[in-house]
């Protein structure tokens, strides 16, 4: 299944996307966020798709799947190794062979998420250094603490695409804490719909890619994380519960324009495209926007 | 006003605290939670307390005051200059007198939150190094994004007391960044009860201390923070919505117990008590618990 939100004559309603079609379920149908925090309500989103009206799937306000939040957005940092190399081997002469034994884990506000086809604020008062991150995220489906890796994917609900626009000055200017400068409002696309795990073959086989403005700047295999899912999921939740709605996401492969030479940054209308085989695509603008 | 959240014959009700006594409200009434968002509600637990029973404080059953929350806890870290100094310049090879120009945050997952009485989690498979940090909280009343630094104050509906328990070997453990070292359930108490700012005046101005089995570790005034409350709340809010009912911890002063020599870690059985002048104390005993 495939759960999207989507604007229609100003309600918001849920969408089962199935190929170019969509079926847009009646207003009282669960949202994607009640679907993930309970089984039955996801059961009820699969029974009412049957009979729903179908749409072409362009014609539809796609609006971000989730849109109720219990926490922060949970983030993975360095979890493609070539990633890791590019970045904190080059940024801060650390040894980059000198990989970590445990993931990086830090944290995004709730007020970051737009949706999959939502302009990102872009101020450039608020940073110089905008950069890009394609990532995947997935969504907790049941609680847990110190969940087991082996039954770690059994917690997962859906997977999503997600781009973690970050400031990299930002990033550095807050003591080396990194929530600042992943935290600007309305910079994280999100979607471009909820895609349950019996959807995915292999999780750790989809292809992720990054084109700004046509030109491909991402390109890796969601099979090169330094730590898998299910690791993830086994680390992050060691101690600390994990609850159904909770977002985390999984890191981004190399190629981000900081660690470039010459570097990348985004500017004013400058159009992104951030892709993951199987889960759909993120089509977003930079749009200047004052935030302060 | 002082709002606490007590139960009561198994509910759970609002009390104001006034002196040695404290009024319950009838179970009708806002809880902090619903006041810290709405000002009616704020003014309507003033006018209920006025009719309410009044019972000794002493026997009463406190909860954590504040049990809905918007997002992670958010963290000020090293905002004492001299538990900068105690720390990053004696444990990094840094050179503590390079003072930050700006804070350092980061976030606590809110199953950390517990109440001012409650047992504290400890289980030493989770981490071989529990330390303690005193600290002022602050709850913001007032939605706000970019808020000005001469406006922020008018954004706090109130103070309480909190000790940000850390595991010193999980905050490094994970690529320096601190939310896995910040984040085990049940190891933050807050309270004793949100006393709102007409009751003190000048929050940089209060006496704050941390005692361990009756030894003071940490002894401090507000008035020696590195970056003011209002200061935190302008950084924090640039380009960030703070929202009404967001909590913000203001950093520790110095003594800490992994910059002791010989160093101090928090075991099972100790006692703490952590104490901010006006705003009440939290006592807690750190009691062995499986979190794994």
């Amino acid at each position: 299944m495939r759960l999207a939100s989507v604007r229609l004559n100003r309600e918001i309603r849920t969408a089962l996307v199935d190929g170019e079609e969509a079926a847009i379920l009646a207003a009282s149908a669960p949202t994607p966020d009640d679907a993930v925090r309970d089984p039955e309500a996801m059961a009820a989103v699969l029974r009412a798709g049957k009979d729903a009206a179908r749409h072409p799937l362009g014609s539809l306000d796609l609006l971000a799947p989730l849109r109720r939040f219990n926490r922060d957005v949970l983030c993975t940092g360095w979890n493609y190794w070539d990633h890791f190399e590019e970045s904190k081997g080059k940024r801060e002469g650390q040894d980059p062979k000198e990989r970590p034994q445990h993931p990086t884990f830090f944290t995004k506000g709730p007020d970051t998420v737009i949706g999959p086809r939502d302009d990102i604020a872009w101020d450039p008062d608020i940073s110089a250094k905008w950069d890009y991150e394609a990532e995947v995220a997935l969504v907790i489906g049941r609680d847990g603490r110190s969940i087991p890796e082996d039954r770690a994917l059994e917690h997962v609900a859906g997977y999503l695409v997600a781009n973690d626009v970050s400031q990299r000055d930002l990033q550095r200017a807050h003591g080396g804490q990194w929530l600042k400068g992943k935290s600007i409002d309305r910079t994280m696309p999100l979607g471009p719909w909820l895609t349950t795990p019996d959807e995915i073959a292999d999780p750790h086989n989809l292809a992720i890619t990054f084109d700004l403005n046509g030109r491909r700047l991402q390109q890796a295999s969601t099979g090169q994380t330094a730590f898998t899912f299910a690791q993830i999921i086994a680390e992050l939740s060691w101690g600390m519960t994990l609850r159904a709605g909770d977002v985390v996401l999984t890191g981004t492969p190399s190629g981000i324009g900081n660690a470039r030479e010459p570097q990348i940054f985004l500017a004013d209308g400058d159009e992104l495209v951030t892709r993951v085989e199987g889960l759909g695509e993120l089509r977003n603008r930079m749009v200047r926007t004052s935030l302060t």
